[in-house]
């Protein structure tokens, strides 16, 4: 799929950023609950490392995930929306060719 | 202080084994006790990155901490008294000589 030469206007651009703020911080709050519920029931050794390598992980995840290079930005607002962390209504204001593509995407993902 | 020529008995080794694994449940209990404190008021990105920062400081700290080799013993044993994780109950058995080096190290620390 060509995305490399589409054309990102400044308020698309805003578009894309803001949206990206608001998954990171819906991401950030799920997993704020699920180390509170983790953290509640750790009792020991192998619990407590087992939340320190799954807190780890899930920070590595997220520093990669979300690239906001325009090269990537179709590609991370699909895996955001195909995970449930945008719906298509964050995305209103992008160009019908950019949110078929990101349709698609999901679809391929 | 000279500790590298001290013996240490099979039964001595057994007593500073057992101290060790002793003092790390302690540790790893406190932490535990703390990690859910923590976890309990965490709120947003900042916090659960400061828990993981916090969790990756004490997980490194610990693995260096509990160094086995018989030249390390008794500093490492004089730390855990010093902060309260052994009492000299849990090294009795030890002769007299490398108590009374514990208890000079505990002050010397």
């Amino acid at each position: 799929m060509q995305t490399s030469e589409l054309q990102w206007t400044a308020q698309e651009q805003s578009i894309a950023k803001a949206a990206f703020a608001k998954a990171y911080q819906r991401e950030i709050q799920a997993l704020v609950q699920l180390v509170r519920q983790q953290a509640s029931t750790i009792a020991g050794t192998d619990d407590i490392w087992h939340l320190h390598d799954f807190l780890s992980a899930r920070r590595h995840e997220l520093d990669g995930k979300y690239d906001d290079r325009e090269s990537a930005l179709l590609f991370v607002l699909a895996d955001l929306v195909k995970e449930n962390w945008l719906s298509f209504a964050d995305l209103e204001g992008l160009d019908a060719l950019k949110l078929s593509k990101i349709t698609a995407l999901t679809r391929m993902m």
